[in-house]
């Protein structure tokens, strides 16, 4: 079992450094996975009130990085190389939430093992691997 | 070899008529695949200038999804159920193209290769597979 | 959660009428998870002691269809669709568990979540996604 | 394009010296792909004339590894990091052939695209991508 090596706190306090913002906040981390939640505010809708693929796809690769930034390191250098993302079931309308279980902490590669659901519901909504790559990778 | 069944003009039209808009429009359609682009204007940029995670794979399942219109049919009902994308290089800044080739096209399931480039670029950015279920899935 | 419809012994006993054999078994089903064993004697081993990729994959590929039968039907048509696998750390020699829970068990689609083991150790050998289309298949 | 950096007969002959033997051999390698073969001998078949879904996976892998021994080197240290693989359409009894493409040849990855075929026929079998880590993994 891995130990968790940042709070929530102090990892939510590095992404609002972000110029750029990011969307979501992480809620807990512990010895078994970390979790995070994306508003309602900032849930893209499709026609019909469900949750859109991509914000689902973004919440996965999110969950990835939120295992490096709370396993690896704050500062380690990373970048998404694969993700891959079953939608099991159609999200209701409002805040999701993505527990991400480290299965490899490695020195080159970090996969995580991400959990989609709605805020306050205990269905499946989607299921994710990510893997994350522990170098700076340049152009060609 | 599939035959296309509308051409980029039918689909671009379709797509026009969505209520929430669709970002991406289809150049080229043939046997062998059809090519959407997404304008420069619409590509999400990371600190640094390059192209977000995000905006990858919404193009991938945009990809499939153009699939499903140009060699099933406008009006099929289906929902992307699976989706897979190895980010293979850091994409330049700018409009970007992905060439969905169709791999099976089944009742039930339709599975695309879909390979993003950044427009005017020959080396590969990110190589993605996705399958599409073609029925209507409710919750549950 | 999905309540299992079969029990070890009936699954064993279906599996011990095929003709060609089956070199696993079912060690325990419940509502969260089916485990199957293989025995160190079908371990197909590489040079130096590890176990081979393809005898995960297979395992990986038997956890899914243990899915269909423990909590779909013995007699379910279904074929293998798709299958990713994650491989995390190199396996000890010896027999190999795969613990293997429902993700999702539609009409047409059994989406199933397999961890790999060595018999008796904690660590994940592989992750494993196995996708299986509830339909008879026809070629083209 | 990559330049292959051994022809067929190199890398099949560095493959017979495997104390454990490698059911396949190399049928050609340029700029684009490099191709593999199954013979028919090696098939190991369903009942009713198929081929077993691990067998196609066995082949996946083998040919990310050919990837490997074409364009990165014979002698490289790598082992596979993850498979996924799409199962298209019911394969023929007999021979079976891969296409694999390298997508990405990096420093510490290796990524390819894999198709494959009976031996002789046109339509895709089976779609796979294969990542090989290239360093050697230890486990834990």
């Amino acid at each position: 079992m891995p130990e968790p090596i940042a709070t929530p706190d102090e990892i939510n306090t590095f992404l609002e450094a972000f110029p750029e913002g990011v969307p979501w906040t992480v809620n807990h981390v512990d010895a078994d996975a970390v979790t995070i939640e994306l508003p309602e505010r900032w849930v893209a809708l499709r026609p019909g009130g469900s949750v859109s693929g991509p914000t689902l796809m973004m919440l996965a690769d999110s969950g990835g990085y939120a295992t490096v930034l709370g396993y690896v390191g704050l500062h380690a250098l990373s970048v998404t190389s694969s993700l891959s993302i079953e939608f099991l079931r159609r999200p209701w309308p409002g805040a999701m939430i993505a527990v991400s279980r480290p299965l490899k902490l490695g020195r080159s590669l970090v996969v995580a093992n991400v959990e989609i659901y709605s805020a306050g519901r205990d269905e499946l909504v989607a299921h994710s691997t990510v893997t994350y790559s522990m170098a700076l990778v340049t152009p060609g």
